[in-house]
């Protein structure tokens, strides 16, 4: 009989895959903070960090993770069939399977999140960019793309969550002023 | 320096590697009939294995084909690594890469593809049953969705065109009348 | 000054709406119940009326309850404008952004959403199909498709919590083995 | 008995929408020259308002168009029920269906035409600034998000079709090659 995996096993395979692959939660943290700073004044980079941890306990962007570094790592290894390997390999511009899986784990997180990806993965920062130009060094095709969305990702429930506390500090102040505390 | 892939191989490579999982067009163009024939009653099985065709000549579906044959084969040669292996043999419920990857291949063909797509993906008839089951003897994880993106797609391109056709044969028909002739 | 509207006052004015139209929680819930109960045979139709209270929370889904129901009403007055006016009074075949809009809340909830979706919109079952058929009484283009993915997305729900509880429910089992207590 | 509405009613309309709210479709090609002119030194202004033109004939396209500006002009006219019409009228930064309905309509051009309208969508240049600060003298949440929408795809099939021109010139240097022409 099959026995069906354990999410812990998951999700521990997906942080590792992140951290052999050279991609730290910081360096997604970072430009995490990069896109919603400017909205949020108070945010701080352990607010990201937190962030960008619970976007990578959903079993979408782990399964995400793990099938993306796997083509990335086979077609390091040259073990991918052609003319998928040759594609693969020079991350071909109208291959766009990479962008598939990647904005399928974004829309989970709504527009805000679908947009920032759309941005990310044009304007690539940060690790991101490192990814994309470490060409030669190793394989990132499907990589980059990931970390893309998982900083839109956490981005996104930043956005939402801030906006949820503005909210609460409001009816609070509010309740204060109906008591006429003030 | 790299070369970049022909699409004419990228072509003869999809059209192959469906062949040599036994999907045949026509297994396709079937499902594509079941769906359509009810709305058009003219409907021919050519018509549904034209429209196929047309639907494997697009380079986003022909990568999906690619990348999901690619990740059944090696999980049917048990040459990805734990816990992707297990997960993609055991077509593991929750796992929806395989979906993600079919849908992004269909999004393309508008909502009329993407309401069939899931219609079929529950409902899997034909070949697409077919392969759902054939468990044991070789592993159709991706394999099953991306037939059901397919079929979908050749069923919206039909509903469209049928539609445009009616336009043009009402269009002759005023054109007619408007010149006496009737 | 602009005011923002405060989430709760969104949130009434969704459910509002819905029982305007003659939506229950409880006939959503019927639907999920129908699509889950194969899969869990302890599912109770109280779990499914949370499971639907639950998506009905959720910022996306309430955005899209109001705004297909106020064109789905625009249309019933007669005060679109023309042709859009006729397109949506006679829910037209290849008219697609009503389907968009509901797919687009279900994409949150992953590929059993999705594909769950698809299958409620072309087999319309329960209240959606009551909807789908009021024509006459009353137009509603937009929200048989937007109860279609609330249904989707708390059927998606339930499939992973109760994979989530079955995971606990094994850890348990297992500690209590590893203490040899069993 | 319903008659519905033919094609080309529905294409005027459309075009005329665009018109009537201040867009015109140089305005639209100039982004679409902005987004591609550094891949493709050849292209001109003329090819990208050819490639608007053919996006702004697909129905689904029309139909986000048609949607998104009565949804804008009634917000204008202070015709939709509250909270949507506050919520429209101030493009509240949590509202996303505005985006859901614009990146439905670019889901049909593939990865490219996606992260082309997340890109345009952060950074609204040209007419998409306009259209989004204009506020004040008029409402237009949802359409400076279809226009990044039908840049997007005019840009992606720009860069698929000059894909295309390339490997036939290709192929065409290569024939006089194989006859000994050069």
């Amino acid at each position: 009989m099959v026995k069906t995996v354990h999410s812990k096993e998951v999700t521990k395979a997906a942080f590792n895959r992140l951290q052999e692959r050279g991609v730290n939660l910081s360096d997604i943290a970072e430009i995490v903070y990069e896109m919603q700073y400017a909205y949020h004044p108070a945010l701080t980079l352990a607010d990201c960090i937190d962030s960008v941890n619970k976007v990578l306990l959903k079993r979408e962007i782990q399964h995400a993770i793990l099938v993306g570094v796997e083509l990335d790592v086979l077609a390091e290894e040259r073990k991918l069939s052609e003319p998928l390997q040759s594609i693969v390999e020079t991350d071909e511009g109208l291959f766009g399977i990479d962008e598939t899986i990647a904005l399928g784990a974004s829309l989970g997180y709504g527009s805000i999140a679908v947009t920032t990806f759309g941005h990310l993965d044009k304007n690539k920062i940060g690790i991101i960019r490192d990814l994309d130009t470490k060409r030669g060094k190793g394989v990132h095709t499907f990589l980059d793309d990931i970390v893309a969305s998982v900083a839109a990702n956490a981005a996104s429930r930043l956005a939402h969550s801030f906006r949820d506390q503005e909210e609460i500090a409001e009816e609070d102040k509010k309740q204060f002023e109906d008591e006429g505390i003030k």
